[in-house]
């Protein structure tokens, strides 16, 4: 890192390292083509159409994303296959039949009643998957209610403007797990039960029925994805802590981090006062020895992030501030006015709370859809 | 409610009642008027320009902002007495010099080192006050370590340019109490701890020492202010869930709900899955019964929330699904495509999330100084 990218920071920063991005990206990509199955990455992750760019670089041409804003958004930065892979929101049919009209659009039921609404509502092609719920318990129909998604993929087909295009499901239930092996046997247990409701469906006439997977723990740690025909990771971009714990990572590929000012030092409790607080790395925790944490030193005073300092925990945060406690060591090398660079619990809420990144290696600031009104230009 | 308010609900929705806002502001006012005290009111509450009018129809003038981002956002809105209740960041003082150069500002330090750093860097005069820890633990000089605050006071005092107001405090530990008996004491222990530092501070020679405080719970439930100059509650213009429990609000009290979509139902458990999650309700949780919380619901379908539903609950929050527990008699009150309104667990961070509201007596939209680029015009 040149020293002056963290001499230009002033408040609470989104660092990004966009050469561990995009060997991230690669080596998901290299992984799903060894395995013969589509990539389609989930954008709520970085949400930037900048940082798109590497997946476009990496021949990646179908995406998933959370929102239709967000599908409005990337539609406008030129993707054109989309997967909203949130249960539809009827409230937003106009902007989904107006997307729907411009790109290849594919939005997601587990329901009678929406697949109905649909059926009535759309004004143009596309594409319907059905959500099915392997253990995540969240949305979407049981997997072993295998008539329940028969049902609903027939009904699915019968509207001349909706396309069933399979059975998805989120394998989020990978994050429970204790150890990567538990995560493994999770994510293998989700893709057998999708390959059980694909079965099902096959008997019943209904054929071409794709099976949509993907959650980052597992994408990473399966052997293979045998049976599936597509994942949808997001994550994997920039991991984060939650994922290094997991076993899904090394901290030195972690791609994203935040940089705060220290503004205040307590002695006699070895603690760091930054500015930087919930309102920047976002209310998420993680159990860590005993205890609930909001992000990790990520580094050295001067280098760049990439080494876990283990023992100094961002332990506290309300509205702006945190509290690091640090080892004796650790808190004298800093001073209040430095910077400090944390890595975050969440890297996908951490986004969504800072909204424009600094690139580490070349100091460019980079926007994404939540951009806050400050940074408009 | 006009009906028709919550009709133009399509995505999570920040909604303020601001006949509430106005009266939750009037009863303060005529507290801190009764008792003689300064109203300093805290911005980052609501963080938008159009609620601040609402404290400017009620007279008040002097506020507190927790960043230099938002005290330009204020200055800009016309307010002239801006005190920054945060420590200073060294690392925005030509912003910091900038604003003090337009209006009456305020900043704070808790160490001789940014006293120093000030009586160098300041280019205007401004006022600054000394951080005093009665019992959070996050910034400021120990309140017993008496003689470091009189050495600070006694260096700001050495500059020209700065003019040392007195000695402030977050009692932030109120929000630690088990009843509204327990808040009392604490908020009482902290002001008694100040007002022990002043007598000491006078005794050196130290007159005209002022004695700010504030935390909504301590400044709502205190029965007087007696010996401090100053109040600085924010989150009172709103209240929340975390208010309703520590004993501090009513619910009907409570001025801002979100309106989510709901996308899913789930007979078999009794929940709603919305369209609402970590990245609008943020993150923060409540204990209740046992468990933690996201958020409640606030009403019933078709009136204007302020009803607790206290057997429904926002028990998960992923990064934009929430699931919502509920009796099966509400369970059957709601399909798929209706609109639930919850109060949110912390005020101040879901404003932060959401960053627009929507009035619902007028169906005004407001923004804020975090209204996402979206929302640009």
């Amino acid at each position: 890192m040149k020293k002056n990218v963290l001499d230009v920071v002033q408040k609470p920063t989104l660092l990004v390292d966009l050469q561990k991005a995009s060997a991230n990206i690669d080596a998901m990509r290299a992984k799903a083509a060894q395995n013969n199955v589509i990539l389609r990455p989930h954008f709520k992750t970085h949400q930037s159409a900048r940082i798109a760019e590497l997946y476009r670089e990496a021949g990646i041409t179908a995406i998933t994303v959370s929102s239709v804003e967000m599908a409005q958004y990337f539609a406008a930065a030129g993707w054109g296959d989309i997967l909203i892979a949130f249960p539809l929101n009827w409230r937003e049919m106009d902007a989904v039949n107006a997307l729907a009209g411009e790109i290849q659009l594919a939005v997601l039921v587990d329901s009678i009643e929406s697949a109905d609404f649909l059926t009535v509502k759309a004004s143009h092609d596309m594409g319907v998957w059905i959500k099915v719920d392997t253990g995540l318990h969240r949305s979407g129909i049981w997997w072993q209610e295998m008539q329940s998604i028969e049902v609903l993929a027939k009904r699915i087909m019968q509207s001349s403007k909706l396309h069933l295009q399979g059975i998805l499901t989120h394998t989020g239930q990978t994050y429970r797990a204790n150890s990567p092996e538990a995560v493994k046997e999770s994510a293998y247990a989700s893709k057998q039960a999708m390959l059980e409701v694909k079965k099902y469906l096959s008997k019943q006439g209904l054929k071409d029925i794709q099976v949509s997977i993907g959650d980052t723990p597992g994408c990473r740690l399966l052997d293979d994805f045998n049976g599936a025909d597509e994942i949808r990771p997001g994550n994997f971009i920039f991991f984060d802590l939650e994922q290094w714990q997991l076993g899904v990572c090394r901290p030195e590929e972690i791609a994203v981090a935040v940089a705060c000012p220290i503004v205040s030092k307590n002695i006699a409790r070895n603690e760091l006062v930054i500015y930087g607080g919930a309102i920047h790395f976002a209310k998420e925790t993680l159990p860590y020895k005993g205890r609930a944490i909001y992000g990790m030193v990520a580094g050295n005073p001067n280098t760049s992030f990439g080494v876990l300092q283990a023992e100094c925990l961002l332990t506290t945060t309300t509205q702006e501030h945190g509290i690091i406690e640090v080892t004796p060591a650790v808190f004298s090398q800093y001073q209040v006015g430095d910077v400090i660079q944390l890595f975050p619990v969440h890297s996908c809420l951490t986004v969504q709370a800072l909204g424009e990144y600094l690139e580490i290696h070349s100091g460019e600031r980079i926007s994404s859809m939540v951009t806050k009104r400050n940074g408009c230009s």
